[in-house]
């Protein structure tokens, strides 16, 4: 790829931020996750609840729902909280809707039987990336969860089918560049979030151009980077959830 | 394409619904437009306002947003009104942020000057696809107020540097489809929209697979089938424009 | 009556504005109708819903409620949206309750059953007079949601007992008017909405000064103008009922 | 009238319940009357506050508007708090707009300056009939809080152009009579409430027929009980404020 | 004491203010007392509800809680009426918390038996010490509605173990004074709330220093006239409820 | 002491847990610190916001102010998320005060100038005595925010007049003990919350009996022990800030 370009933190094009998963952060979520994508950093708790939403009552499946927000000063200025201001934001409820969905699309609901998966996503420190990395830590959550209904009997087998990963691509001063931090995204024209699978499935795309409408050419340019920046975040949760 | 699949409509792989744009449905917006794509309508006003939001005060330039609403029973059974539950759902906040970015993809906010283009995109009757219908519909109504303005005086060129259009693409019974009604959209699995400008530029992609992953290769036809279809959306919108 | 004041529309006292029910205009609603009274325009849908409110459980009788909107651009000049504020006006609130008592002074509750007739009305278009209009639209949605619960055999007779119509009447430069408009609507000091039955009987009268205070005899004319207003509405609404 | 029927009070058709204006209830408000009507019973207080909504701001005009609230143990079984369940119910709105009306219609809101007389009405006892007890004391409170501007030389000459006063009148076992108390008010068909100057013209007419429609006789003779007891009412009103 | 400092009041530094109960003020409620505490006078109202919040459904036991709002004019210059703002501020939730936990000190839930005492305070005039009066006023309401419950062969014992009541107290121009009033509480350092039983056991005890933070000799001194003012609220108590 | 009671911990009576300072744990606020008090994990940051509230605007003067939150899996249980919900508890708003007033004992803001220091403390794990921790670690984070100011030139002198520590005592089985964790807390009569400068003063005490009332005697015994508690906290502050 081009040597003119210059990302701010001197990475590589298709270079990964590093990448950090700390389990078992706080004591009480079946599954407990820290995630640090470079400097943005968010706790990810997968809690077990005994009951499901009404659309599921006498089923016999489950659900996974996740939940998201910004501590007020993990950002460059304080942001409200939405606890005060009486609501959440069209973002913030953008986000979780994603975290969501990407999750169930890994877990089997028959398998996971009458019960919900309920990821929280927190984040401590914003540098860019907030949701991917959500995705992300939430899916090594989920995991550590469903180990532990395995090993409290609840569960057989696990319902989990797939692993799930998430990375922003974007394009940066004219070239594609992989997992923006904030002072790239700030000034990018076209920003994507790609969620795929471990084993390479394609689970949600979402490429914006607030600016500037953006050619097929790039948007192939921005998936084939994605597609690889994914498979070796898939690479370093299969590495984090062999440790005991 | 595959002859194996029947969709609903009776409609072939590659066909939009019948598309039609009602200009001066209502008399007091600068822009108002019913849009109908198939039994899908949506009434979409441009309303001119003399002011901005708080981050563009004093800076010259102007602003385009949008807001989204469905009639409680433009739907198959009714729904709750927002208004009487006291909050707008995420579904509804991330359709009226698309709508607002698609349109501000192609208004030049300098030449907009300070005032607000406020879009209202509200669903009388639903058959799928309802979001690509309003940005369809809004682009024309946009284009509407933006000629009073122009006529009026208030501007001496358009802000407009581009049309904009959206539709549906989805994996219909294994087959890509375009331009998905009710029947097709419950159940699908992969469920794509695209914008685009009518020179062909990517706006925004939001492809989603809440079942089962879906391969590159897939995303690529409905990539090709949603380029297809924007370009017929694009010319009947010119065309709509083109009369009196 | 007085040829000294010109209407703004031109109209004689005691005249109606052009009438016009489009029934099934939307596909969905067991009853969906457009009433159109001048430039008022209304969608009026009557929902059957198979649940009633708590203090209706188990009395073997059913219960009709209304909600009331207007489209944002409805008006001269852009309104805020209501579910984007996050709650109904007042005035909203004053409408609703209106048309909901309204509707069940000619509904025999008993013959209705467990079930609930929801009817929405929503304003495309105001001119003045959007409340009485939605009463006359939503008698005919009603009419019609009850004439398909007969023809699906879940009711054996109507529980329709009379028709209901409505009409406001005012005061306008010292002469009393029939069927206000917008322009009347803002300049008149005496505002009065009349809902009768098609039998004749009077089930609400609002009247208000909220300038200056008026007379019994202004009254009387005021009731006498309503009184022949519906009788004409009335007779529009049984015509269009008559119809296939 | 008929003799057949009893009221449960024992009270003529035509006989108000025991009047009692108390002034200066309360020591901060500029106008505080506790006013009872049999035993309805309710707190209203006037406000002076030097400030004017957007819509009158620099017009040199006043404005004076109510708020409406039952203690929630007014009533014979105990009803939520409305601050607590975060929202006014739809028959408090229409109450306090209700009462906001009747006192400008005898504010002359030039003469008042820009400055706002803010009402507040709330009922420590409930017996039926709060809103027309509501404006009958807001009056008294209005006038005190009015002479108070006088006395602090704030205003030359009262804004005050006539006196207002409301009662509610209904058929009670087939018998118009005046001044419903709770018993009376849960059983009746009709019920209207009325609202007139101390010169006998008409401010406010609400009549509701939620049961069975009325006649035109009936309002006349509802209409009539209403004007002889308004004229009682306004009396007293006279009265009272005759005093130190 | 020292002679050095007069209060406003001219009172003694251990010196209560006037204290007055008025039983049965409003006639609907099982137990319903005016206290006036010198000018504060909050109407304190106990309510015998037939249900019980989730957490004691099926247990046997009672519950016993309390709801607070001051009237908008009970103050110097109007407040916001917290109804129409949509919300119960901070300052609100924690009296009524407050005073919840105060009178479950004194009741005993299981002979309770499954029902809710609720508590209403409205403050119908505020001049300090607000808080405190509620607690007294409501104890001889709860007292009114245990004797109504035994009265009613609904209960054969009372579930009261004790009494309660509270007071205020406070450094004023550097002199612990007893009961404040709103112009002691304005310029104080240290404000205390104490809230004991009538055998003298401490149920609740929340000293304050917005200004400078206050030594552990100044906090006895403040409860020791606490105390003392309680022991004579308590007698009054005792006083009040043994008339008829 | 007694010997007969052992602390679920094993602690003696009169031990504080473990407690620890993290500073700079985020980045991006002026002042960023993990407290932990043995399990109770609390992230506080103070933020350098460069306005004041209205009450403050144009004084000269500063404020601070104080936002809590609890991560939703910070409990044993999944609690819901206050800004899902919409709205803070009374818990939280009584503890977000609590904080405020207890930093503004010791903050001088006529010297901190017109600017405001927002404090957020956010539980990521919760073991009882979340209150005590929040105001000992939002110390140490207004004093780094303090710094930063003093350091960027923007203040030539601190205004910090004290340091302000807390610490929760309780009556766990008969005996007073210091520091509750959560299994104490759930099981204690008698709990008290003491907030104290570095130099003894005390600024706020909390004492409350939800069950049975306790003495003057255990009052003093627990003012005792969080008196000796307070100092070993406040000493740690010191040493910590020390620190480079």
């Amino acid at each position: 790829m081009s040597e003119l370009t210059a990302r701010p933190s001197g990475r590589a094009p298709d270079a990964l931020r590093a990448l950090r998963f700390t389990r078992r952060f706080t004591k009480h979520a079946e599954g407990s996750v820290l995630v640090a994508m470079g400097d943005t950093q968010v706790l990810c708790t997968a809690s077990v609840v005994d009951k499901v939403p009404p659309h599921k009552k006498g089923s016999g499946e489950g659900w996974v729902t996740a939940e998201y927000g910004m501590l007020p000063r993990s950002t460059h200025t304080r942001s409200d909280r939405e606890a005060a201001r009486g609501k959440q934001s069209g973002r913030t409820q953008e986000i979780q809707r994603l975290i969501g969905r990407s999750l169930r699309a890994v877990v089997d609901l028959k398998k996971l039987g009458e019960r919900t998966l309920h990821i929280d996503c927190d984040v401590l420190q914003a540098d860019g990336g907030t949701r991917c990395a959500s995705i992300c830590g939430a899916y090594v959550a989920v995991a550590d969860a469903v180990s532990w209904l395995v090993r409290e009997g609840a569960l057989v087998e696990t319902p989990l089918v797939d692993s799930v990963a998430a990375v922003s691509v974007g394009v940066y001063q004219g070239q594609p560049v992989l997992d923006l931090d904030y002072l790239e995204d700030s000034a990018c024209d076209t920003d994507m979030n790609v969620v795929m699978t471990g084993s390479g499935g394609i689970v949600e795309v979402q490429g914006t151009a607030e600016g500037v409408a953006f050619s097929r050419t790039t948007l192939e340019a921005l998936l084939d980077l994605a597609t690889a920046g994914i498979a070796q975040i898939s690479a370093e949760q299969v590495r984090t959830l062999g440790q005991p």
